[in-house]
C-alpha cells in the first residue's frame, strides 16, 4: 500500500454563518468571520489517495491524472467565486473548512475510485495556521 | 543605515473592479478576478522600514512597535473585511494589490516617520506566486 | 470525526541535561545541545484536536478557542523563556523536544475534553528538519 | 510511543521509464516525465522514526544518529546522481517517487532497528505539490 | 513607479561543464555539479516587472499576461528538460544558475517591453539556499 | 553584474540587554527580550556576493566556497551557542539582529573580498516575521 499525495491551491470569499440564526447570533459564535461583506482566503487543499503500486508503471495512481480531477471537479468550480453564493454543490450549506473538507469528499471518492485507487484523506487549510484533515468516516 | 522588516498577514475578500467599466469589459480585461460577488486571499504584508541604529538600544526602531503600527493602522482595519465595501480609506478606489500598496504607504510613512525611521518598502503578496513593491515614488 | 489543526510559534532558550550524569557525560551524549549557557530555537507546535461536527456550527470545535487555549496554557509559559530555568510544569526535567510533547500534551488534554473535543495528537518542530509528534499512548 | 522525524535533501535527475515497452508507449503513458535525456528535481525526503522514551536520555534515539544514518546510506549516494544510471540499489528498476521510497525503506529499516528504534514512515516529495507515503506494507 | 513579481516553477537535469576543459578538471572545480549522467533540481523564477500604473486598471501590467510570457517563452521550453541538451538557447552554453539567469533576461526583456512595462530583475533559486539575481547589467 | 545569495542557518541563545541600564530598565525597553535567563531563536541567514561573471566557470564565485565561508566564519562560530556569553567578536556588545548583522558584515567583507567578489548584503531573519538588512553602510 503506498499513499500519493497533490496539492492544489484556490482562493475564493466566503462568510461562516448559519441561515437560522439572527445577525446577532451568528456574530456571537463566528466573531470576525461571519462579516456580512464576506472576507476570503488562499486555500491549500491537499488529497491524499491509497492503493498498490501497478508494477508495469511503478504508480498506484498517475499523478497528472489526480491533477486533473481535483482540477475539474473541485478548483475549476470553487476559484475566485464566492462560497456561499456561487457553488452549486455548496448552496444551503454554511462553508465552514470541515464543510468544505467533507463536501469535496463526496465529489472526488466516487471518482477516484474510478481509477483503481481509494480517497485516503483531505486536508484543507484556510491559512498557514488553521487546518483541517477528513478520512471519510 | 539598517533596514528592518516585519510581516503580517491579513485575510480579505475584494473584486477588481473599474466602475466607469460596465460588466462585460469588467470581465474582458479582469477576467476571474472581476467575479461580481467577490472572491479573496490570504494577504501577506511586509514592510520595511530603514533608519540609523540607536546606539543605546542597538536598534534602528523596535520592532514590537512597528509591529504595533501595523496592527494599528492596516491590520485591524482590513482583516476578514471586504476591500471593495468595508474599508474607508478604499472608498472608490479599485483595490488591486498594487493600489493596496500605495493606500498602506499613504497612511504608514508619516506614522513611521513619527517614531524617528523611514518607511523604505511597501511589500504585499496575494498569493504565493504575485506580489507586489512599492518604494513611494 | 473530523481532525482540527493549528499551528502557533514560540522562541525559548534550553539545553538537553540530564542532571545525574556529569558535564562530561552530557557533552559526550547531547554533543552541542548540552551547551552549559544554553541555545534557542523557533519552536513550531500544531496541535491536533478531533471530534463530531457540530451541526449548528459547522465546527468540531472553534478555532479561535483553540487558539486561545494553545495561547494561555502553553504559548505565554513558555515563549521568550528557558525551558530549563523558567517554566513551573518543566522543573526538573530535561527538556528535549520529546518532553516538552509529552509535558505540553498532560495540560491540554483536558482542557480540550472540556470544550467536548478529544486532543489527537501533539507536533512540536525544534527546526525546519527535526520534529516530534505524539498521540498520548 | 513518540514519533521523531528527520527532514533531508538531495538533486538528482530521473527519468520515468519501463524498459520493456518502446519509446512511443513510455510517451504515451509517462508524458514528459519520459524525457530520454533526463530532467531532475530536488527531492525532499522526511523519514519518521518510531519508539519507547529512554528516560536516561529523553530521546527516543538521538536525532544526530538519525541524521547520520539518513545522509549515509541514502543523501551521499543519490545527492547529485542519474537515478537510472547511477546508483547500484536502483539499477534495473523505474525510479518513479513510489519505487525510491520503497526501496528507501529496505535499506532505512534495518539499520532503524539496529539501533533500537523502529522505522515508520518515509515520506518523498518530488516537488512542493507531489508526494508519496510508505509505512512498510 | 511599482514593481510587480511572479513566481514560476520548472523541474529539469543539467550538469555543469566547460567543454573546453576535461573531465578531471571539470570535476576539480565543479565537484559533484559536473556528474557527467546529470542531476537535477527544482528551479524557482521570480521576475519583477517595473512601470507606472494605469490608472485605468490599477495594474503596471496583468499579471495573467506575464504569467502566460513566463510559461510561454521560458517554463514550457526548459520544463522537465535536460539543459544542456534539450534547450535551444542554451546551445553551447555552460548552464549555471548565473547563465541561466541572463540567457532568461535575454528573451524576457524585449517581450516584457512590448507590453509597456521594463524588466527589473530575474531570480532564479537552484535550491532552498542557493540563489542568483540578475538586473540586465 | 551578478548577485549571488546562499542561505545557512544556527540555532543560538540570546537576550537584548544594555549593560549600562538596570534591570528594570531593559525590561521597560526591551520586554521579554530582555528575560535574564535567555530566550532562543532559529536564525535563517542570507549573504549576498556581487561580482561580473568569470567566462570560464560561468560563476561569479563558486557557492561551495561562499558555503565554506559562511560556515566556518559565522555558523560554526555561533551555531548552538549563547550570544550573550559564548562568543568572542560579541563580547561586551547588545546581541540585536542589528548588531549581530553589521558584526557580521565585518567578519565575511574582507573575506569574500580576498575571492574576487564583494559582499553586497547581509540578510538576518530572527522569526519568520521579523528580519533585518544591512548593506555595509
Amino acid at each position: 500500500m503506498i499513499y500519493i499525495k497533490r496539492k492544489e491551491h484556490f482562493s475564493a470569499a466566503h462568510r461562516v454563518w448559519n441561515d437560522s440564526w439572527d445577525t446577532e447570533k451568528n456574530l456571537e459564535i463566528f466573531g470576525k468571520c461571519s462579516n456580512g461583506n464576506y472576507h476570503g482566503h488562499n486555500f491549500e487543499l491537499e488529497v491524499t489517495v491509497k492503493g498498490e503500486i501497478n508494477p508495469e508503471t511503478g504508480f498506484v495512481m498517475n499523478l497528472a491524472d489526480l491533477k486533473d480531477i481535483l482540477n475539474t471537479h473541485i478548483i475549476d468550480v470553487v476559484d475566485h467565486m464566492n462560497l456561499n453564493l456561487d457553488v452549486d454543490f455548496l448552496k444551503g450549506k454554511n462553508p465552514t473548512t470541515e464543510i468544505l473538507a467533507m463536501e469535496f469528499w463526496k465529489i472526488l471518492a466516487p471518482i477516484i475510485k474510478e481509477h483503481g485507487a481509494e480517497l485516503h484523506c483531505i486536508l484543507l487549510a484556510e491559512t498557514n495556521k488553521n487546518s483541517i484533515e477528513y478520512y471519510g468516516e
